[in-house]
């Protein structure tokens, strides 16, 4: 098989397990499940559920343990962007061709829809605990479920929403209010890199890697967060609408600071060529392999959309 | 000690437990995590704190296993509060004398402050993992999250609130389409209720229950959430401002199907009596005894604010 065949079979896999996990739609809850669902099944990447099993199985994870944190992360990061999507905050009506949850199902639906998604996403994560009796397994479990809580709060992506509209309305306070780098690298760590994080750490945690591990894996993620966010700000001026399937050039529209408008479009790519390159140097320095994950994060660094 | 006093000493201790697990206001992160502590300080009865740690002690529970649960029910009530008073949800500008949390910080920083507060809280929680090393209590600790997530979801008080607010739709349809009394009582079971069986039956959890106590410490809660939520649609009709310390007539204006209206105010009454007496007689009923317990639902049920 190819990369791109590995990815499509692990991509449906991926798709699989959150399915196996979603809410049923039925009872007088039924129309916050369906706006739930709805966000849910809107298709993306599923990059994250895919780092954290392909991490899991780096360090030798084995069996069922690791699912339901897949499915939860994948509510998590989904929450995310309903809420972000909301009136009060972006605004937006469009996400990947969809209308947004709001416009289908109303403002207030959409707020109990992204609550509901982050509390169900701890539900199916418990469900962790489930799948073992094995006492070992339940502490691994109850250490995942630490990281994993803690890099979707706000010391990790709610940190960087926050800091994320503070610097927005700073900057409409105009040129005397720059951002600096070293706050827009807080952003992108704890509003990107944070959920990367999550994903690979609670892999490597579920399989039992030991605590020098999981900090290289720390590092590792961050590096591939904070590529992976340039690369945007790098797509949003090179790339087009047809390619990249959204609007381009809305940070030079939004007067936005990135780090491309702070380093310089050469830099940045420099950048994220040399994040992606340690971060496989530090995958490729285990005692275990997992070549598809090296070669994933490859092209990430090297993605058009 | 008289009732009043052991109460108003539970609650400081409550509020003790709650100040000790508040995040600090620190960071690119921190105005969101002042938006969090400005709720969640606003006052209340810390009802449900109290109940956890007053059924953890009815099943002898000891050690601090229990605390970081009480601090993140406490933390999950007051997300719920931040989102509902949403423009998009009540649009209520003040609560318990104070201006509301999207009023003060913003309704961008509102809704992040409610998902802080809803992710922190299972932060807390999982803090608990770390109090004890003992094994049985691990077990424990996993069962009690689990209940803990599931009545915060859509199996509990969000369900409540979608049926709620779905409710008001239908209202808003004309008398054609009434609110039954099984869609009152679901509403009232998850919106109100839910959160108290999750305080008494994870301190029940906690320290050891067995399955059958546990089943019937979910019906005493089940019990005292109607009567209360009863209680506040009786308190509506009956008080006034300056006892209540908040607009009453507001389901009459709102032509709002409440328990008394479907029932009558003096069903409602002997309902409200009934009820708390069987939670009660449960209480009651267990080889240990918790007396103060006891008389802190019978109060409840004759509650004037």
């Amino acid at each position: 098989m190819n990369f791109k065949e590995e990815l499509d079979a692990r991509t449906a896999q991926a798709e699989e397990v959150l399915k196996k996990y979603l809410p049923k739609e039925e009872g007088y809850q039924k129309t916050v499940v369906e706006a739930m669902n709805y966000s849910l099944l809107a298709g993306g990447k599923r990059l994250r559920p895919i780092l954290m099993r392909e991490t899991f199985r780096l360090f030798g994870g084995e069996g069922e343990v690791v699912e339901p944190f897949m499915a939860a992360l994948e509510m998590v990061h989904t929450y995310s962007l309903v809420h972000d999507d909301l009136p009060c905050m972006d605004n937006d009506e469009y996400r990947r061709g969809r209308k947004t949850t709001h416009v289908v199902y109303g403002e207030g639906m959409a707020v109990l829809a992204g609550d509901g998604l982050l509390n169900y996403a701890f539900e199916t994560a418990v469900k962790a605990f489930g799948t073992s009796g094995d006492g070992e397994i339940l502490g691994r479990t109850a250490k995942a479920l630490s990281v994993f809580a803690k890099k979707a709060g706000i010391y990790g992506m709610i940190g960087g929403q926050t800091a994320d509209i503070e610097a927005e309305d700073r900057e409409a306070g105009g040129p005397e209010q720059p951002v600096t780098e070293e706050l827009l690298l807080f952003i992108h760590e704890h509003k990107t890199a944070a959920l990367i994080q999550s994903a690979m750490m609670t892999g490597a945690i579920l399989a039992g890697a030991g605590e020098e591990e999981i900090r290289r894996i720390e590092k590792c993620a961050y590096n591939i967060g904070i590529a992976f966010q340039i690369q945007d700000d790098i797509l949003d001026v090179t790339s087009s609408l047809e390619v990249l399937g959204k609007a381009v050039g809305s940070d030079e529209k939004n007067h936005k600071t990135t780090y491309v408008t702070l380093k310089g479009m050469e830099q940045a790519k420099r950048d994220v060529e040399s994040l992606s390159g340690e971060a496989v140097d530090i995958l490729a320095s285990f005692s275990g392999r997992n070549e598809f994950l090296e070669e994933l994060v490859r092209q990430l660094a090297g993605r058009e959309k």
